[in-house]
């Protein structure tokens, strides 16, 4: 039987209309460091989106399906780009402006960006770059910063005010298939080249909704967000297309994200949301020590990017606004979790330890866990397999096939189409992940696994370590084994055996290392992460003095 | 360029798998009437659901695209209906036990429904009923009840229970495409036959999220919804597939739909959530003012259906319980609109006012105001229109082509495809809608449109008038003009002149009726409404004494 429903496709220009007109009096702040922020409403905003996408179309030659970079601090005008480019055809492309400038430009090549918005204050990591990205015919600045550095470039430079002024401020955005590309960001790799995930108007729009169903986000246009994760970091977890949506006003911090200015912007706008990585919290809550403020202002805290330490939710806490973690990736648009804790354990002593899980999968993200030997495993608490996950804003390739010569998609994808995502960890009865390791990372020793991170926290836990990195080493019976390495705090007494010893109190015994190594320093990424590729090298390479504990 | 999205339908078994595994202890209560409800959790939901799907499919040989009727009350077998025949591909179709049973036949004979599930205690219904059913073979009775009323009956008669006694508590869903069948409700049809409304796995989907928006009714796992609206009237507001997706208790009243009995079950379950039309909220009252209880645990009372008087409104306020006014139609799945005040208002004299109004669209339903001439009217909360919405839960179509012979389509969707609601009213700026007429009942006077429902109230606010009704009839100036009948109070002395110099100092000049009747009752329908159609025969027919005042 047909149903008798109208086909109306989910795309962002829909959003787009939806909010200018329903919440035309919400608002978008950027904060400005001078003595006022800039304010904009919804209506604003749409005005201006549709101006953008004349100007692009019309002074620029924007072709629907082509992709445009944006190089942009979170702000309004960022937020126009938002909506203006996926609702006119085209594909918002966000530039991840933390990247070296090498992969910067990788990205710029492979996605073909012929025009690139830019804030004027990026104008100096852009410029330089520019001879090394030829696609680029475009750019255009917008905000303050120096346009003298553009000078002599072998492109067309334009003012974003300029390009915008006496365009109409309606549009008659395209009908288009929901499944066609809105948007795209590339995961950063840290091994092979950058991947490209393209978001459908699909997937942006059911992303949406979910970010404003009560049991996530859950805000409504009695709420503002302080949106700190940044708009070329996955959408800002959804959050500018999800608020539009309802009239949630959103407070924008543009490039100021040290902790006094956030401070400052929470004790002036009061928002009652906030979203940001937990280094963020970290330094804020510093500031706030110094400088005490009242912060209770923010009901709610979303915290993600990587796990929340305990001690940060429970200082959060005592200020009066409740952390709530979040687990997502690029991949996943992101929201992949929300650790609401369930309603049997609110108010009881086991709401903590559900709150520090990764959380609990929406409706629409199906998950499961597959152990070593590719078999499924129970949702028990204790079993451990790598997380693979499906649904309609998941990815299940990446674009133009890429991912570099060594890239498998079987590596990525299973062979029924769920995303691997390359966390190992275990699930609850009740359906709450918990992230252990990296799958990458983790120790596969005879048909089972063993957690890096489980025995690296353990080792560091005893009071004469000061780090401690483990890392699967080729073992003949085994498989893999452990391989412990060490640094000892200054002045330190203890020998292998004692730590091995100390160790068998916190770990199953067939876990335990057997070969073991003093070093004085656990070598680290670019982003402060134990970089265990060097480690594994390092021992290939026979540079580690290693002593055997059988 | 192609999005990289994975493409996972939008199914009614993706709801089901996901409730049943991530909120397994959320529960189902149904009251019984005895000392103790009956409860279920969303875990034992989901194993009987898939039970049921085994035996319709094994046992009485249901397949895929057909139709299943269910005449039931608001309980947990039905809930597992709900979820059963859509996931296996079959289609829910819900039986309005209020209809006249020569309506109830005409529609079980135009879906073709072959099974019926029905409570036993609505075999008084249903029994008689049968030898007019020609499609049904299969009645499965489930609960309380005279089996022995089906005796004789030329159909197979079943036990619910002993259908899913032993059954598989898995089933392997089939993977339906989004846009198939999965439910349909009959309108009631005031004019011409029902016409059935047939919902896709697309629709009810996004309107489960839509329901779960903190914007709608906002509801998660830590509250209970009192769901008085029957779920033979449009899916009981979509409330049962949405709030299973978030794990919000449901308290289901089944038969017990009186005021004690709802009053009883309020103080002792504790809900925080209820949702039902304004009759149920005016018996609650009368049974609240004679015998007091706390009620302060409903946070939220939404009512729809038709619209809440104010004073009913501010009873509930009163009582700790906060009405939320929505409006919707079986065309629209039904959330067209939810009146929640906007930021600006709350705790201003204008919430009251916002909160009287329809409410505001959400994200998906696209509205527009049609003028007398056809043209799009702007929203100035001035201009009074025909409202047409659009958007993926809302009809385009009617099951079958039906409606009867003198239904035309485009009666009831534009050339362009939006739904013409029938209903007439204003949106303001800020896109809160008020409705103030039925199209059919406005009087389209020279190009303008007057409402015959603003009329009657002004008319109704005189001292000496106990009801008034206003019709349009035929004018060869204007096309159509208002006529006033009047049912006057005992020992009125106001005369027709007095009346109407009276309403001018209420309306428009140009709005004021020329024509006058004094009747003894106004007519109405079966539902208490007054029914302009016997007045508009009335007068074609000189049955009405007029008198003319230009």
């Amino acid at each position: 039987m047909q149903s008798t429903m109208q086909d109306v496709p989910l795309t962002v220009s829909r959003i787009l209309e939806h909010g200018r007109r329903i919440h035309g009096q919400s608002t978008v702040t950027t904060w400005t460091g001078e003595a006022e922020p800039h304010r904009r409403t919804f209506a604003e905003i749409g005005d201006r989106a549709a101006q953008l996408a004349h100007a692009l179309r019309d002074d620029l030659g924007v072709e629907p399906g082509s992709a445009l970079g944006t190089l942009m601090w979170n702000n309004a005008e960022h937020v126009e780009a938002y909506f203006a480019i996926p609702s006119m055809g085209a594909v918002l492309h966000t530039l991840n402006l933390r990247l070296p400038p090498e992969q910067l430009a990788w990205i710029v090549n492979h996605a073909a960006d012929r025009v690139v918005l830019v804030n004027g204050s990026l104008l100096p990591l852009l410029a330089p770059l520019l001879p090394h990205l030829a696609p680029i015919e475009h750019v255009v600045v917008s905000g303050p910063g120096d346009r003298s550095l553009l000078d002599g470039a072998s492109v067309q430079v334009h003012e974003y005010e300029e390009l915008l002024a006496g365009k109409p401020t309606s549009y008659d955005w395209p009908e288009i298939d929901e499944r066609q590309a809105a948007a795209m960001c590339y995961t950063s790799g840290t091994t092979g080249d950058p991947k490209g995930v393209v978001y459908s108007h699909r997937s942006i729009y059911l992303h949406s909704m979910q970010v404003n169903m009560a049991q996530s986000m859950g805000l409504t246009d009695q709420d503002t967000s302080l949106i700190v994760v940044p708009q070329f970091h996955v959408n800002a977890w959804g959050l500018p297309h999800g608020v539009f949506m309802t009239g949630v006003n959103m407070l924008m911090p543009d490039r100021f994200l040290q902790p006094a200015p956030l401070a400052e912007m929470i004790e002036r706008e009061q928002p009652t949301h906030a979203a940001a990585v937990p280094t963020i919290w970290q330094g804020l809550l510093g500031e706030l020590q110094q400088r005490p403020r009242d912060i209770s202002c923010m009901k709610q805290v979303t915290i993600g990017g990587s796990a929340c330490p305990p001690a940060l939710m429970e200082a959060f806490d005592k200020l009066g606004a409740t952390v709530c973690h979040a687990w997502g990736m690029t991949e996943t648009s992101p929201l992949g979790t929300v650790a609401r804790p369930p309603a049997n354990v609110v108010g009881t002593e086991e709401e903590m330890a559900y709150r520090l899980t990764q959380g609990r999968f929406p409706a629409g993200v199906e998950a499961r866990l597959v152990g070593p030997a590719g078999e499924f495993l129970p949702w028990d608490g204790q079993s451990a397999g790598e997380l693979e996950v499906r649904g309609p804003w998941i990815a299940g390739s990446y674009y133009g096939g890429a991912g570099g010569e060594n890239f498998r998609p079987e590596d990525k994808f299973s062979e029924d189409g769920w995303l691997k995502t390359g966390d190992v960890g275990v699930i609850s009865a009740d359906g709450f992940l918990t992230l252990t390791d990296r799958a990458k990372d983790v120790i596969k020793s005879g048909g089972e696994w063993i957690s890096s991170v489980e025995l690296e926290n353990a080792l560091m836990s005893h009071p004469e370590v000061a780090e401690a990195a483990v890392v699967a080493v080729p073992d003949k019976k085994w498989g893999e084994r452990p391989l412990a390495t060490v640094v000892l705090k200054e002045g330190a007494s203890t020998d292998f055996a004692q730590l091995k010893d100390f160790l068998a109190t916190k770990i199953a015994k067939w876990q335990l290392p057997e070969r073991w190594s003093i070093v004085e320093a656990v070598p680290k990424t670019s982003v402060g992460k134990f970089d265990k590729k060097v480690i594994r090298k390092q021992y290939a390479e026979g540079e580690l003095e290693i002593v055997e504990l059988m």
